[in-house]
């Protein structure tokens, strides 16, 4: 999906800081940098790297983040976890697999909001996330106040790092969206809805020629079509200009063939 | 986020078949493989490409789908989007990018539910993705009902193709997961939505007519025009049986002046 405007607000200044996102033991820079991607569109940036395999920046990296360098180049490298959350104050541990944890279990939806809570009292946030292959381990999950688990397919549910990476931060994000800065099933353009009265005079237009061309037979049937026809351009909720182009083609259709003689 | 185990019930098997993925040109095969992984997380399986640059399946996109073979076998390839969407009756079209469109705009939470509803009633459908670089062209946009919008730091919104196909796929499951998500009385009537090769059909047989007849002069203007009128149609949502009504009006106003002389 392409293109970037600047025409909206961004939910996530209100509500003190993102999380931090700490990806422990990561394998692949590629996926560090698709991480980086994922984050800055949901408007995090603080990015925390335990002991990451080939190390950090590297030039796939930096690609595959496709020009979130903010994030490449603010990431901070730990030698533990311990160390990467030194100063958090709430952490969610991710992970797919069902654990012998007393734990409480979280899905994103209901951490984002806790989250998006705790940072409005001024609290420092971060989620961690383990290796690609394996998950994080037992000793890191225990340094979390929740495990946080995406509900997915139950046949298939290893996710991509920067998948994980991503649902978490997108539900961050949609938390903080104010609903009235979104369309709830609007157009994307605000619409001069034709008056009445003209989408009326159209109908009228319609129905008149399709009197004259017999469509609109038998009579006894005609009150049933002509509420059926206008239900359908009613439910299109017609512009102004829209009325105007129909009214066009109704004239430009019932000439086609007086034009050929 | 490693692990896989059975232990959830898959949402998706009550409310009828999942939605198709529709990639429109993807140009990586890497990227069509990461799709397929994002799609079987939240139990898609449907995935149709049109006219993917590297062909398909290729090694990297086996190797970037990491297991999700069903996905990538079951892949069908198209030449053209109409082709890709002929027998669905509801279709999204995902977009970043402010669009001077008159399309319903829904974000992924609202077209899940929709989706789910419309599945439930034995509809097909599906949501169109862009190419990686450009996203969808307009004539692409205009097949569909409504548009997709993913809301996102709006300095930063260019998602990555598979984070795209996640995004809707995970709503989609999570709409699935989440029984407070579906509505509690069902606003939209039961509607058997026309199949989207009957409405291209119709569009076809209105063009042809519209040139014949001139209203579609100029014609550098003609695609701009044509995309005007078929969204306006697009968003009446129409029927089968609506669809059938309107070639009877067309065919009966273009046949005005033939019956009088």
């Amino acid at each position: 999906m392409a293109g970037t405007d600047s025409s909206l607000t961004d939910p996530g200044q209100d509500s003190g800081p993102a999380p931090a996102i700490i990806l422990v033991r990561p394998q692949l820079s590629e996926n560090i940098g698709m991480c980086c991607r994922a984050m800055l569109n949901c408007g995090l940036s603080d990015l925390r790297l335990v002991v990451p395999k080939q190390g950090w920046p590297t030039a796939k990296g930096r690609a595959a983040a496709s020009g979130a360098d903010l994030v490449v180049d603010n990431a901070r490298i730990f030698e533990s976890t311990e160390q990467a959350i030194a100063d958090l104050t709430l952490v969610y541990a991710t992970t797919a697999r069902a654990r012998d944890s007393s734990h409480r279990a979280q899905v994103p939806k209901e951490a984002a909001t806790e989250l998006r809570l705790a940072s409005s009292k001024g609290n420092k946030t971060g989620i961690i996330f383990g290796p690609e292959a394996k998950g994080l381990s037992n000793d890191d999950v225990v340094l979390a106040d929740s495990i946080l688990a995406v509900p997915l397919n139950p046949a298939f549910k290893s996710l991509n790092l920067a998948q994980a990476v991503f649902c978490i931060s997108y539900e961050w994000y949609q938390a903080g969206v104010d609903a009235d800065n979104w369309p709830k099933s609007a157009t994307t353009k605000p619409k001069e809805l034709a008056a009445k009265k003209d989408l009326v005079h159209m109908f009228e237009h319609l129905e008149t020629e399709l009197i004259e061309c017999g469509f609109l037979n038998p009579p006894e049937k005609r009150p049933a079509m002509i509420q059926n026809i206008r239900t359908m351009f009613q439910r299109a909720e017609l512009t102004d200009q829209e009325v105007r182009t129909m009214r066009g083609i109704i004239s430009g259709l019932t000439r086609v063939h007086e034009r050929k003689l």
